[in-house]
């Protein structure tokens, strides 16, 4: 079999969730195919794709032209690339329709802007576990279900469906209305783990690895809950907490079958 | 600021974990300090650090020389890398004294081959939020305690101890004899996740990534316990796995006390 030197490797991160070039990327946004972010190399002709991401409310990332090269799959980006998402994104009524078609109260997961790949993918393959009828995400400011989230799911975004909010707080706020909990975890919080009331229908709020909940995010719970530490270590993982709360709420649900 | 252009820019996930040349692995190894593994170059003259990493029981890597390459920090190996512990191993002896010093139940997490430097690190975490009492891992076909683990750690391996484990089922064994109930984690248990009975001494068992429990360990294991799967995806990530059987111990112990 003869080998195409010039071909560059593929990336180990790259699963085909990258589309580059100016033309692939011009169409992929105007199939309205979802793309989590555009990459524009600074300098370059970039005008009519910003516009178009614009137009789809796609963030785009103007960045030294180097950060492409690495980037790139195939080596030839032409100053543009696009993240697109491993599995489309669905709506929160999608959500709660996963929920009443089961007969049980919404169990969602909301991340407060999560960066690291193996958590978000961790959190949403835990979710589906754990028999939680979606995850809602942000649009700015976390991972989007790039191809590295799918595989640290391990085949649960097949089963779960995943919101990408344009606007958290405005997300948090349509839940409320619709009879959702926010449980929010975090250290000093005014809840225990073991008796805040999971049974209702909950959404458990995850805040980012660096930063915990944004006080806007904070500020819409109904409870925050601490998991108890009994160590000198006073956090978890993003993902670890994420996975104790939903299977105290999944003991706690058991009970009241 | 003159820069060096020689110098290869530390790679990221080196912390200083990883020494290279000739000399400098041999004397590393003479001084005893903890070295999970040496990789040696195909064809190199490495005879005499083989025999020195054998007889501090330090498994030899024999790969080809563009491995070091990718590995070296310096790009100066000579044919020579010694990936050491980012934090010293401890005793068994020293994990059931803390417990006594705290007097407390003791709580261990056994690792049977974990790999992925994500997971050790969020389990070593999650271990010493909970309370446990120290950590215990195999010496082959597992990740150390590498920088990309003591990072992932969060600073827990400061407080918490890990013994690894020349052989684990002999490992197992001591602990049966010392009284701990071993609790392995499998999909298909016998005991449930909400009733085992974790208020004993106790180990918690977690399998690897791909293979979970190996038969042996499994055998040894005094409950193999569930965690309830409510969706479609049977098993959790490794870490959220002991993060959540870790909390449930904490539930429990935190009941009788």
């Amino acid at each position: 079999m003869a080998l195409d030197k010039n071909r560059k490797p593929r990336r180990e991160d790259d699963d085909g969730t990258l589309i580059e070039g100016r033309n692939a990327v011009l169409e992929t946004l105007r199939a309205g195919r979802a793309v989590d972010k555009v990459f524009l190399a600074e300098g370059g002709r970039g005008g009519d794709i910003a516009a178009e991401a614009k137009k789809h409310g796609v963030p785009v990332v103007v960045c030294d032209r180097r950060k492409l090269d690495q980037m790139s799959p195939t080596g030839s980006h032409q100053g543009v690339i696009a993240q697109t998402a491993a599995q489309e994104y669905v709506s929160l009524d999608e959500l709660f329709a996963a929920a009443e078609s089961r007969g049980e109260a919404p169990l969602f997961v909301v991340c407060d802007g999560i960066e690291d790949p193996h958590n978000l993918g961790a959190i949403i393959r835990s979710a589906e576990t754990a028999g939680a009828h979606g995850v809602i995400i942000p649009k700015r400011r976390a991972v989007g279900l790039t191809a590295a989230v799918a595989r640290a799911a391990a085949g649960a975004l097949a089963y779960i469906g995943v919101h990408k909010a344009n606007n958290l707080a405005a997300a948090l706020d349509q839940l409320k209305e619709r009879g959702v909990w926010l449980f929010g975890a975090e250290a000093d919080g005014t809840a225990g783990l073991y008796d805040a009331p999971f049974d209702r229908p909950a959404a458990i709020v995850i805040g980012s690895e660096g930063q915990g909940l944004s006080r806007l995010t904070r500020d819409k719970c109904d409870y925050i809950v601490s998991i108890p530490m009994r160590g000198r270590v006073n956090s978890l993982n993003a993902s670890n907490a994420a996975a104790v709360m939903l299977f105290e709420t999944v003991r706690r649900r058991m009970q009241a079958e």
